[in-house]
């Protein structure tokens, strides 16, 4: 019996655990690795942001996830870059040969070229940065509090985001809800439903993959929950004070990132040309053009499907996690590669309670109907029962009482250990 | 009608939130004054450490708890002394003036003058403690896995807790479990089973506060988790690669600090004498000597009744904060202050699952029984209907499944962001 083939995963994303997982009966020995030890369903990552959910609602060990699929073996382990010419993967304390290789490390924020902004926007690809946003915005309505001068006081009720597309669409709604709701009753001096929350685009229209129509729905779901939508100006400068459009100037003392998204730098070790936003244009069959035994998918990877690029979403990543199983098992029993397609069957988008949008290949919802498809399918695939079930009973405990559970400040006082850069006088 | 009194209160813990909302019908202005947002029910702190609760499981706004009682106001802000002369408080950005004062700060870990241990063996008192602890012991059992180096694999799986209190039996009760059951499957190279989890407790017995014949059974029980108990050798040294108990030398990547304690250093500025441990020593009225209109409680002060100390725990503080209401409700109406009297309903140590020690004024339970009283003790005392259910709802996961559903390591990968000082070779 010949030795079964190595194949090395990176990243324990929906792409890279969608096709460790369709592997489980091949007969090959996998090793996903991840700098992080858990999996996190991103899509629910603004609601750890929001306050409403637990970061261990939404992030799952993935050994444990793996851990009754024998095969599979799970390594804590930060990838530096691919020795594509030896079939080695360069970890910072280590290496790792391979027969197969499978980059699936997906893609964090970008400040299209002003990385000077980061600290005063941040954005939203990890727990830590859900964290960090949800003690912005917590420390932001105490520090209104105590303020006496009624411009600052109004300068910490500012909050903008920036970027129009679901992330920025879903926080916005959130964060008006909050403050609407939530938190109404809790404050002396200040009173939180005055709050403005400003959602800026820079595009022509809000959640720009959906249909024109849905986008003019969510405007007006958006407006509807009191925040003000801004499409068709471009962002110029962002600091401790607030952001500038052009001449137009917004005080804010927390700015919320939702822009621009870069790919993981793992892709520049490969050697082959990639896209601008640093994915690798993958074959039909997402492979790494020239390196047949390397796969790369998920928001790492740039594909076109009918003249369209596939957009950086779970499904697509799932999909090609599952086609890249079923293409590895292929190739180790010697047959040829399969083209990937993507079956699109729909895309959502939740802007508050009872709102929110849906665009399925047949039809377009929106309202209540595209709010309940969203909180159906969600639970539906969070990974594992008890966060099915604790999702839930905190969205129906959110629900009845307004009440978001996660209102902590963590991280240290905040006049403490870690300042927010807003806090320094401007 | 005259001015209210202006009561200032200080500290969100249990005992000043049980002053304040002991007040509620009281004509007086309340300022509840902390540093963090939240209230934080201290006793269930281990088990965020061992991953089966989520932070904000045990911790509550402070701010929403208070909400619908008018007479209180909570503001987010650091108290840097006590002017008691001026009657104000001096706070890191300002001052507040108050008519009576009440002081219940708290005490945070300590190092009996070894704070260069400090960073070697992290304690317990706040989350960010909490999920530090959790990703120590995590991380411990990654690194084991991708060991090579039998001798250093032991060292990760070695994990050292100093201090036999209820917080020491009841994290190594808890590691134990972990190891023995949680994490069994999990990993490919290591067995978690086999990882050594030791107690230290300089002093003869484990649970000092208990009576002598519940230490012997939570030892007993302890023992037959798997954890080593170790009495009466006092550690001499802490470093990256273990711990010293005088010539003995245990090599630990891992070592948990459960000992001492230390008052909040706002008492150094009352400018009367304190105790060893830094507490002010007060009044039966649980004033502080000299200045009766400053009270002093839960474990900032320092109290004699029938000739023992009253001990550092929930309920003593509780029933000072709301022994101090009668006293303030009383001084506002121009009537003497009554003299405290703390009555002992038990108290109660849980070590693993059905296992635990109790005692009561009139019996001393151990075993299944004690456990069970912890549990419905612990969940009728939790704030917060919402809380109450989302914690049974995960114990009773946890104890139908063995499992822990918190098992993220956050804070960033251990390789880059926040190594912990264990991990550089030693």
């Amino acid at each position: 019996m010949p030795e079964m083939p190595r194949v090395v995963i990176v990243g324990g994303g929906f792409g890279g655990l969608s096709a460790a997982r369709a592997l489980r009966k091949a007969s090959v020995r996998i090793t996903l690795i991840d700098r992080r030890n858990h999996h996190l369903f991103q899509p629910l990552l603004y609601q750890v942001a929001t306050a409403a959910l637990n970061p261990s609602d939404i992030a799952v060990p993935i050994r444990h996830i793996l851990s009754r699929q024998k095969n599979a073996t799970v390594l804590l382990a930060q990838a530096a870059s691919v020795d594509a010419a030896a079939n080695k993967l360069i970890l910072s304390d280590g290496e790792l040969p391979y027969d197969y290789l499978v980059l699936a490390t997906g893609a964090t924020h970008a400040y299209f070229g002003h990385d000077d902004w980061a600290p005063f926007a941040p954005g939203l690809k990890t727990i830590e940065d859900a964290l960090e946003i949800r003690r912005r915005v917590l420390v932001a309505y105490e520090r209104a509090e105590r303020e006496t001068d009624p411009e600052r006081q109004r300068e910490w009720l500012t909050f903008v985001i920036v970027g129009g597309g679901p992330t920025g669409a879903e926080l916005a709604g959130a964060l008006a809800e909050i403050s609407r709701h939530a938190l109404v009753r809790d404050f002396r001096t200040i009173d939180p439903s005055k709050a403005r929350i400003l959602l800026l685009e820079g595009g022509p229209r809000v959640l720009p993959p959906f249909p024109p129509e849905l986008s003019e729905k969510a405007r007006e779901q958006l407006v509807r929950l009191g925040v003000e939508v801004r499409t068709g100006g471009q962002v110029t400068a962002i600091d401790a004070g607030g952001v500038s459009i052009g001449a137009e100037r917004i005080a804010a003392r927390t700015v919320l990132w939702a822009a621009g998204v870069a790919a993981s730098p793992l892709a520049k070790s490969l050697g082959v040309p990639l896209d601008r936003a640093g994915r690798v244009p993958v074959t039909p069959e997402l492979t790494v053009p020239g390196h047949p035994k390397i796969f790369v998918l998920g928001d790492l990877a740039s594909l076109q499907q009918d003249g369209k690029p596939l957009p950086g979403v779970a499904p697509v990543a799932m999909q090609a996690g599952r086609h890249t199983a079923l293409n590895l098992a292929r190739a180790a029993r010697g047959e040829p590669l399969l083209p990937f397609r993507y079956r699109d069957k729909g895309s959502l988008a939740v802007i508050g309670r009872s709102a929110g949008v849906a665009a399925f290949p047949k039809s377009k919802w929106s309202g209540a109907a595209a709010w309940w498809a969203w909180l159906l399918i969600h639970i539906f695939y969070l990974i594992g029962f008890r966060n099915r079930v604790l999702v839930l009973m905190q969205w129906a405990w959110a629900f009845l009482t307004w009440q978001r559970g996660a209102r902590l400040i963590t991280g240290g006082p905040p006049d403490e250990k870690k300042p927010p850069p807003t806090s320094s006088p401007a």
